[in-house]
């Protein structure tokens, strides 16, 4: 579909690349968008790519990587050379730094954190120690803190004496801390601005700031993020010494992550994101090991069917309704697993909320149920002109509806309730069950009005 | 399953409510987290909720209309008193403001705004008159703009004078504008602290800043920010006139809540969440709007089934395989769905390239369907003891396999082409397509194969 006879930009790019001139490479690259950037990086050879990171200036590389879907830059990174990517990783923040090392084989990231500034390496050993989704592993430690009792001079000479290193910080607050790093206070730079040189930064701070410990979780971060303007929070351990400091953006970029990958994994894209530029064989078995749970749950629940083959060869017309039943359930369900979804994640519904949850499930799936009941019974009369077959399809069609959303919307709240993935798990459960009551319904219904269905 | 035997704390909320005790409330709320603020709001009645924003200091009742969900919000500013909500709206921030009078029904958000201050009725107006999606839609109004012809003093005199107002702003930069209001530099706060006060400030900017035009659509602001590690970034009109700033965390909210759109979209949830505390008719009314579409494409799916009738009356254990089949081939159509929807949003895949997505899908398809195949094939094959009938099943299985993730992974990137919202209408039509085509493939197969069936 694509008319454009001049060439590809990876095209353009895989050229100057193979010329190893690597200031036409930073023109080149300056000229275009960062998604186009990336779009043309993921058609290269991963040697190119890795060729790419060599060339650039070191800061430039650092941003490409921060650029890049993680997948992507984790597989890149077990190209590059480890030094060049230690010097790479001594430009992100330590964050992102943290997040690249703790998903890299250990060999690998073993073979780059020898290469590194030791302090950072320390520091970037113990950030990957703590799990991803929490205060520990979400803070960045580059933050200033200063001991109580300095003056705003003495900041401010500091902040000139390392204005350059200072540069690559976000500062937006500095800290005060008392004997032992023990979080005393916080100091906004306006503050700063205003007070003499002279005042003592203890007598200008904020005390006793609000703060999070390190094993705070991600949604409690969210939670305090909405409810406070800060654009950071500083991080503490039990004991109350400042470890580092969450940003509000990367908070958000956090539970936006979750949401991308609670969506994958309710549709059957499991063990982290699958882009087309990886292995073939990769992308087919990771989708395969999804794909065969499934088949296996949809052999048992067709077995229902199995089970009434008598009364489905005297009513052969039957065989049309089983999909659609199992179809319209599997659509109502889900509408349900959706809503449960979303409330969880507002924090609007509380795991334990399951009758609650079940009782406004239940209304909406009798009116809607009855709506597609008559829709498809009437259907089915129309079409054979037995209006008992129409009476079957539409209760069992009115009644699956309402078991659809009793599943849908209370087994996400179960599953959270056990501390089991509800992404995940939801789904299967939900058609699972539905088809086996769907295909019981119609069949066991027709079994009962064999006569005047004949 | 909840044993707590005391006062659930809505229950109490209530109950602080009808004493009418505003101070006790401000306690009884100061312990509690925002998200447990947020649930137990949610168990009120309206009058209550509409109370409790009374009852509360304004600057407190306005957080937390900034913590609700969007719907619920409207939905309470409708009960309010217009005096009172324009108050609360007046401590919002300019671009949450613009959105909530945008989303109110035209005369409740015209009551508000006569009673608004009108400078800031006026600038609500402009606000609510872009898209919400766009950077003039998502800028806040609330920044500083100096003449170029000013010194670090003057600047620092007016942060002085000023101090109560402006500590309301996210102050992270201010402007540097010339004749006309036209962006012409850009100061760090931090530039400021260590300059000299006699510098002019234009000395001092960077000039010719990055900006960005009010019309820039956000998935091009999320990939600014992904490449300027920026905290906000000036929005002015096709002339350079300063209009605002949008802010980083403000693009990233606007992305996750995009994202869980598409999710709930995709999941059949149309027309704007759903709460489960909306009202009956209005949940079932939208849900139904969706399945009534997928009920109808439903049973012009399953009519190739009536067609084959004749084969399924003679060899009645297909019946089992048609749901199957049909619920399978979702689950590998629904993968690939969900893969393009992601490298589509990150920029990794261009609608145009549905060849390139076609190839890659193509090769999972036939190995996942192989797969399938056998498992489903053998199964047939064990249970009825003909090979021929596992042979039906397990190519109809196979082939349906590759329609589907060809069907999948392309359908997407088409409608995006034709700037059709993927997330609605990708998973109608996958179904549909894949049905047709798996009981087509079964039956006519099974057809051609009968004298070994039977």
């Amino acid at each position: 579909m694509h008319q454009d006879s001049e060439h590809q930009p990876w095209e353009e790019l895989e050229s100057i690349v193979d010329t190893g001139d690597s200031q036409k490479l930073d023109v080149f690259l300056e000229e275009m968008d960062s998604s186009e950037i990336v779009w043309a990086l993921s058609r290269l050879p991963e040697e190119d790519q890795s060729q790419i990171l060599q060339m650039l200036p070191v800061e430039d590389a650092a941003e490409l990587v921060e650029a890049l879907p993680e997948s992507q830059a984790v597989s890149l990174f077990q190209e590059l050379p480890p030094d060049r990517a230690a010097d790479i990783l001594s430009e992100m923040p330590s964050n992102e730094r943290a997040d690249l090392l703790g998903t890299l084989q250990e060999e690998g990231a073993e073979a780059i954190l020898v290469r590194m500034d030791p302090e950072e390496a320390y520091e970037a050993r113990q950030l990957a120690s703590y799990p991803p989704d929490v205060a520990g592993g979400l803070m960045i430690t580059e933050f200033l803190a200063y001991e109580a009792h300095l003056t705003v001079g003495d900041v401010l000479e500091d902040f000139q004496a390392y204005a350059e290193e200072y540069s690559d910080y976000d500062i937006q607050y500095t800290y005060v801390v008392s004997e032992g790093y023990i979080l005393s206070g916080v100091l906004r730079l306006r503050d700063l601005l205003l007070a003499p040189r002279t005042r003592r930064i203890d007598e200008l701070m904020i005390s006793q700031p609000l703060h999070v410990e390190d094993a705070t979780p991600l949604h409690k971060l969210g939670e305090f993020f909405d409810w406070h303007d800060f654009l950071g929070v500083p991080v503490t351990d039990a004991a109350g010494r400042l470890l580092g400091v969450v940003r509000r953006h990367d908070v958000e970029e956090a539970l936006a992550d979750r949401s991308e990958n609670d969506y994958l994994k309710s549709q059957g894209i499991v063990g982290g994101e699958e882009l087309r530029t990886m292995p073939l064989l990769r992308r087919s078995s990771r989708r395969l090991s999804w794909l065969s749970i499934n088949i296996v749950l949809n052999m048992i629940a067709a077995s229902i069917i199995a089970v009434y083959q008598d009364t489905l060869s005297s009513v052969i017309a039957l065989a049309v309704f089983l999909p659609i039943i199992s179809d319209m359930s599997g659509c109502s369900g889900n509408q349900a697993v959706a809503v449960s979804m979303r409330e969880l994640s507002l924090g609007l519904v509380k795991p334990f909320e399951v009758l609650r949850v079940w009782g406004k499930e239940i209304s909406v799936g009798l009116i809607n149920g009855i709506v597609l009941g008559l829709l498809l019974g009437l259907a089915a009369w129309i079409w054979k002109g037995n209006p008992f077959l129409g009476l079957v399809v539409a209760s069992a069609m009115a009644l699956n509806t309402v078991v659809a959303v009793s599943i849908g919307g209370t087994v996400p709240l179960l599953l959270k309730y056990i501390n089991f993935d509800p992404a995940l798990a939801s789904g299967p459960i939900l058609t699972t069950i539905t088809d086996m009551c769907g295909f019981f319904f119609v069949l066991s219904f027709a079994t009962m009005m064999l006569a005047w269905l004949i």
